[in-house]
């Protein structure tokens, strides 16, 4: 596919061909081309479209989008090769997240927009005693969606973070135009003309699903967003422009934008395996998740190990071990680690200073096997002060790892349960034998929108989302609005009317 | 109850006692005072009332309220005359919408927050095949109430309009404040004591539901709306103070304001059953109803009545005939009408100026037989031009009916769905013997997010709305973001999050 036009989508009259996508692995463009189209452009044919495809009956729009999945399937090996090229994911990663693990949770989006649109009667007979007789009326609801939909995508996750809001949007009638980070295009792409191609056999307009890229000189997101037929915006990004588009009016707005996770260590059977499960937590990835941990509570006494005290310092120099031992094993590092995305994510970790920190890691370069040039850096690990929230409040996107001392498992909770409410959070693990502590754990991250890991040791993390089960970002708090895939993230896409009509008298 | 103290709500400490009331019947205070709090107070309560609420079952908390509305059903006929003498309500409405509705709707909220909070298992075992072995997590999951939550009722349904979003918010384990409108506080009072006497029945703190009350000097729905610690809040009444209301940040927020609400004639089989039946409806309450029909759209041409064409003019003549008729009968004008609930709401009637138009029928005065000094007004008619939409398109609070000459039905839908879309609507009313007429208004309709009642005639009306039955307000337009009772109403006062840990292994 490499320095040649995309040439998949049935989109019409292209303007120009654009691309900036480069990959992390070789640091060279990719050379790949897509059709650009002006925004009135892309809301007017969607619009068009709209008058088509929500007067279709929500099993049929179910049923094309499942079909589209099942076109999606046979591209995953594509698919995850344009994503690991663009995001810098590893091979494992970049083919379950954009794959299959995607591919969940679109048909959990097909599945929820299903249920919820037939979730009450087409029609029914509505009776009231009014003593001699009985008022009789026929009554219709109809799910109405409500327009034209944007999605707007991020760089580290082109597939996993845009297609439930895809999804939720198109099997609820909404047509709708997929913004791509200008950087990470080519993995949506794959899936924009999966979903054209089923549209076109069955007789329906392509625009119902449209690709809308970014000129280089020409970015569209805002344009879009404010067009006043965009009703409705999925947002995967960073918080400034997340918030700038909550704030706009007359739109309905899912987004994820960013969080600070956080780590509570109070007691365990097993160091080491604790160790172990963190550090494959915090280099998944380069820490480039946003479920990715970055705040590491250790009270200043230790973390109680098969009821003996561990050292403080003893288990912050086993956690470095673990994160030295991962990037450092040549089976396993960059398997693990992938690329950094882009050069300020990479700037970020190089130029990082905490004002009164201790380093307890530097960072460093991981060796791939396949791609000398590839830009990767292994986690380094800052020990900062409790009473210094403003150093630990704001996301590192990045292998970044702090280690924060605290008086004792009281003040860990306290602090990640306020940094969960007022800055954010979409994921916390707590390692606790205590049943007390746990609660108090669930109970506190509850009230702060956050889900938590217990004890997780061995080939699960705390990183890890699944469809069909894991609540993802919970709506909560400020790491976002909206959550995969809860009742909320389908229903506000459409509205119920209903009509009603004297019925025809009974006939007994 | 008159001229004293209502002494029965469980909150303690007031520090002053106050009250505005007085009968649009009498045109005299009530002299009924309630217990004043300051908002911090009542926000400090509130809150530490939150951690018992909270941590109870939707069953016990669903059951609890349940017992409420049992104690309130035995209250109906105070409910019913604090309603006609607060509202100006006739002593029937009063009695059926403050009472049983109000009820039921209050119990379709409980419903439906009891479903959604049981909707997910509380605990379920996860696996995953790994080849070789299966992964295993325990998984569990809360709902989450999102914290105090405010209810700022109107003037004129104080119960109606306020029970949903005070019974939604407490079933899912918010506790609630309840700010009415100052001059409609008896009934809702009489409901709130209701539930503080089952909370305290259960040993729970009363202040799980408060009554705020505003002094004359010390109005406090702006401080209690902008305090951090409130959460939710639902708001009926005026288009401006709802969109304030709206742009606070950091709140969920569900409003019903004002919309524009039309009636399109097409054709029909009986004009005499037709007129009868829109008298009654533009009567009812003197129009004080969100439901209320204000534009009346006719084709130049007239209406073809069983096959024949009823010149425009003879339509006019007989809908003014049916509401004066209504009007004169002493035995149905003033137990239709009731009284205006405010001198705003008369003295609009009566300086009602609109340039160009032509007056169909003045408004009147109706004698009540029992209160001599009643505040009464039937229903004036005004005919505009369909080109001066900015004389219709504004919510004209009270006994005023305009009506609208178009060229053709076809331009009376466009102007029927503009006026929804731009400006909000709550109810729509059409009269059509055409299928495809209907389909096309219910089509054009549900893009407004309107509901429409086609062909009404006989003993129900366009301004009624059945709990468990109709979505009143669909949120799908400027007239309000919620809507009585859909999934959402439930579902955005609580958060879902979800718990996991490794699951204990299987035993065969």
């Amino acid at each position: 596919m490499r320095n040649r036009r995309f040439t998949e989508l049935l989109q019409t009259g292209a303007e120009q061909w654009v691309g900036q996508e480069e990959s992390p692995y070789e640091q060279q463009p990719l050379g790949i081309e897509y059709p650009f189209f002006e925004p009135e452009i892309l809301v007017e044919r969607a619009q068009a479209s709209f008058e088509q495809w929500r007067k279709l009956k929500p099993a049929q729009r179910a049923a094309l989008l499942t079909e589209a999945l099942d076109g999606i399937k046979d591209r995953f090996f594509e698919i995850a090769y344009a994503t690991m090229h663009t995001t810098g994911q590893a091979f494992m990663m970049a083919f379950q997240a954009s794959g299959p693990h995607a591919a969940d949770r679109a048909l959990e989006a097909i599945a929820a927009g299903y249920e919820e649109q037939t979730r009450f009667p087409e029609e029914t007979r509505w009776e009231k005693p009014m003593g001699k007789y009985n008022l009789a009326l026929l009554k219709t609801w109809r799910a109405v969606p409500k327009g034209v939909g944007l999605v707007i995508g991020c760089s580290t996750f082109p597939t996993w973070n845009s297609v439930p809001g895809l999804f939720a949007s198109l099997v609820t009638g909404n047509p709708v135009l997929v913004k791509p980070h200008p950087k990470a295009v080519l993995p949506i792409a794959i899936m924009v003309a999966e979903v054209q191609k089923v549209l076109v056999a069955y007789d329906l307009d392509p625009n119902i699903c449209q690709l809308a890229v970014d000129a280089a000189d020409r970015l569209i997101a805002v344009d879009l967003a404010e067009d006043r037929a965009v009703k409705l915006i999925d947002y995967t990004g960073g918080a400034q422009f997340g918030e700038y588009i909550e704030s706009l009016k007359g739109k309905t707005v899912f987004t994820e934008k960013t969080g600070v996770n956080s780590i509570i260590l109070d007691s365990c059977d097993d160091l080491d395996k604790v160790a172990q499960n963190l550090a494959f937590s915090v280099s998944l990835y380069s820490g480039q998740m946003c479920t990715a941990p970055q705040n590491f509570f250790i009270p200043a006494a230790g973390v109680r190990v098969n009821g003996e005290l561990v050292p403080y310092e003893d288990v912050v120099q086993a956690l470095a071990a673990a994160v030295t031992g991962l990037a450092n094993n040549p089976k396993v590092g960059s398997h693990v680690l992938g690329a950094i995305q882009n050069s300020e994510t990479y700037a970020r970790v190089q130029q990082l200073t905490l004002d009164g920190s201790r380093s307890i890691l530097p960072h460093g370069t991981v060796a791939h096997p396949v791609y000398k040039n590839a830009r990767t850096c292994s986690p380094c690990i800052h020990e900062v002060e409790a009473a210094r929230i403003e150093q630990f409040s704001q996301e590192l996107f990045g292998p970044i790892m702090l280690v924060i001392k605290t008086q004792d498992t009281q003040e860990s909770i306290r602090l990640a349960a306020q940094l969960a409410r007022e800055y954010g959070a979409i994921s916390c693990g707590a390692y606790t034998t205590d049943e007390q502590v746990k609660e108090q754990i669930m109970d506190q991250m509850s009230l702060a929108g956050t889900p938590v890991s217990f004890n997780l040791t061995g080939s699960i993390y705390v990183n890890q989302n699944a469809g069909f089960s894991d609540f993802h970002v919970t709506g909560g708090n400020p790491a976002g609005n909206a959550s995969f895939t809860n009742p909320e993230f389908v229903i506000k896409r459409f509205t119920w009317v209903g009509f009603r009509e004297p019925a025809p008298t009974m006939v007994e």
